[in-house]
């Protein structure tokens, strides 16, 4: 039974990409947000034609995103959600509200400077992690059972 | 049928008390989270124990806090929630997502500068707002058909 | 037990008003959309900023609808749909069909015309009237259990 | 993870033929209702027995249609519903309503001309488009993220 | 917190009132189908208009009252489902059926002769009783925690 | 996408084989309950010991098939339930009820002399039978739109 | 808007009235089993019939608790689950994991010799008590923001 | 369809492996949690950091673990729940809980002196088995009707 895994947030970084090469030969499906930052922010007037107005333009965008994004986490067993070291990210902390409404497993990834920001956010999450190699290892352990030390090294 | 409307976000302005005031008459019950930061932070190691660490010093109030506020957005008609000029306030955007997950009506209330970092939750959104006195005219709209020019000027 | 019952559709004849009238006496709340055609157009802008852009203008003032309409078929449990003799009352069917997917009691009421424009919306109601004096006559037997001939007659 | 898309709506053009050509080599599977006008019609009867009375030959068969349409919706994870030029088309609106009900992401086509006759239908969409080749590129950029202006031309 | 009890099956015995009587002075509303026989059998077309063909007939009617006990049962906590010695009695069946399938708490009132044809419905019941007095027995208990022997006698 | 049916009622004619053979080369799978009567009938003495008590012999068997049927229902896109000539067929009216609460599309199949007993039942379904030819019939139009008359004779 | 609280497990101390006293003057309304021993393993067969075996004895006592206890938990906002010094208590542990699925704020309540066995339980709870003064401030709190050190001693 | 079977509970016998070898043959996919007791007590602190705390040592275990079990018993039809000989074994009974508020279809397993002390959960089962023999011929007969003593001997 594969398991559906949905990283949310951060597109700056290449977290996505440690995780999902540290996964390789488990049996995960990963699904998450288109990345190209620049796609993202015009696809809604790109496709549905132009805004004078930069909150519609944003507008038709987020609406466009948000078909794959909710179907994207909807369709999750396990929604990782990344906060990185910069910016806003409301989308981040919106998704993984949204995931824990749903009832899906939350692992939430974050430098630790972050932690009393993010305090909320952790009370509903199963793991909270600070690196890529810890989700991989949870993503591991839930599959076959086995643990990094006694295991891999 | 009185209309349930959870305040949620930013705790450093009077926009709660703006609202509640200016919906004065209207048949709503207001909810919200606990406004005092202190006892927010500190309310689970007050009531349930110290601890060392602050990770599960946070981790035990917020999960308290979590008994309060996820009573309050499951049982609103209409969750307004708001982003004030400063710090994360990641916990209001887990907000928005858990709110927009459960299909509340939901109402973001921010400075216009946060436009673009509020996208995401705008798209999910019913009504964005600037001001207090906004929110409480979709209230009176709401619940009574009357529009703030021609019925109150 | 008060039965909740929701009057959707045609604004432009007295309907409602006929219903809620007949219904005196019976313990039945009604609810429905704003049926001042203007403000209902009108309402997004006025409350929350003028739009040049029609479509725009439209859509902040259907949101801002939704979050009465919505709140009002959920609470529901009848739904009462009147298709008048014009327009295109896209609106009406959208609401027969939100409240056929939550299960609700659908009552359509339509003039004879429309019967087959609207077949598929009939095949998911549980009566079709052609007059409000039929839809009282329903509140009143699904009620107290009285038949218009014998009872009142 | 395949796409599961709902054309729904008017049948007397060629538009459905036009977003599964251009959706080929796509990973979506679509579905729809029985787009054969005098099938759809008679299927009840043809089936189950003659009605002398019109409203029964059109129930009837609109229940028969309602096993695939309401099954179709609900397995979908976005529904496309067009409106055409002419006819009431009050089945499409009806199922516009349905999906938003069920929570499918919901795309709506059609002419500029019904925009404002349409506006309580686009406030429960997440796109809004007026040429089946917009339709394909959505479902593309959701699928691939690939715009058209950058990617295909 | 009242208790809601729905009493669905046999209309031709007194049974119901035996039970409503039983439970004077304990928190209990109850509610049932409407169980004047002709009235039941009419209603649609006393209303809606005649049939000349008996099924139409009898489906207009049978729609109506599921306005009803649709309702009833799903506002309800307890539903009891009367089998008498005579008839068909599939409309009772189908109501527990339906009970059973939201996880209403399911009693089931029937002659000892009727036991191995029900034991399909007895499987989804959490009490099977015989006399109408047991049913208000196990309404009080669950209320208040008396039993019958040495409570009352 | 395989049409799920779940073919319910009863088990003392052959009406399960020629629906399924009739629908031989259509994408649906079949599924229904043990039709083997005396196993079902001892199936839970059989297997977890015998019971002295006819009430409970019958109870424990009613709840191993209960495993069975509950998921042959609720994995279902339609639901065919057959009542016979004779018997009380109460588990075939509960398995209508059940499968109505679910919203599960509703196929009846019955002589004409249980139209009247079968009323409330017909008032869930979507589609009344007198012969299993034409629940292959719907079965085919469901999944390609094809009817009988022009398609195949 | 007054708080359901259930309060689930051992019957042997009386950590309920300390709850319950603790908690006068706030708008709390308390719920729970049937605490009479006797009355609850017996109210089976007292109400409907003497059964030989032990084990049907105490299975028609435990589903017609069941009827108090589903609905009790069903209707809360918190569940507190208290496990005491003896006994198996897996009713305890099984009301915890009801609860849990149901997405209820679950609050533990055990003596620390305990802490080891319970955490699969408490990884699912809001709080970990091990006094019922503990529960009441909880209560206090999420009702009023008030915490014990400062705002009552 | 194959049948998804989680199997709960103790972890110190071979009763999964007798189950698994029993059902050989059978559509059937079997999960469970992690067996290994000590990767199950560590895997919180193995991966995401030591706890001086054994509290918190357990509590981040306890809720890595949970991503695979809430998982499991989510996508199960069928949960089988062995209680053993000895431990307290809340987690069994709290996995019992969680599996019937989802409506799963439980299995009981577990020795004859357990009885009394299980009867709420035997309350929410549809069958209680002794020995892992029994699961299988419950499965087999579930998939395929073939009894035991006529069938295989």
């Amino acid at each position: 039974m594969t398991l559906q895994v949905y990283l949310s947030g951060e597109i700056h970084t290449d977290w996505r990409e440690q995780i999902v090469a540290g996964a390789e030969g488990l049996d995960v499906r990963f699904d998450g947000p288109v990345t190209d930052h620049a796609a993202s922010d015009d696809c809604g007037v790109a496709i549905l034609g132009a805004e004078p107005d930069k909150y519609w333009h944003d507008h038709k965008g987020a609406m466009v995103n948000a078909i794959r994004t909710r179907r994207g986490i909807s369709a999750a067993d396990v929604v990782v959600v990344r906060f990185g070291e910069q910016y806003k990210q409301w989308n981040a902390a919106f998704d993984a509200g949204y995931a824990a409404a749903l009832g899906k497993s939350l692992i939430v990834l974050n430098p630790p400077a972050h932690q009393h920001a993010l305090k909320e956010v952790h009370a509903a999450a199963l793991a909270v992690a600070e690196d890529p190699r810890q989700v991989v290892e949870i993503l591991r352990y839930v599959l076959t059972g086995a643990l990094p030390d006694r295991d891999r090294s």
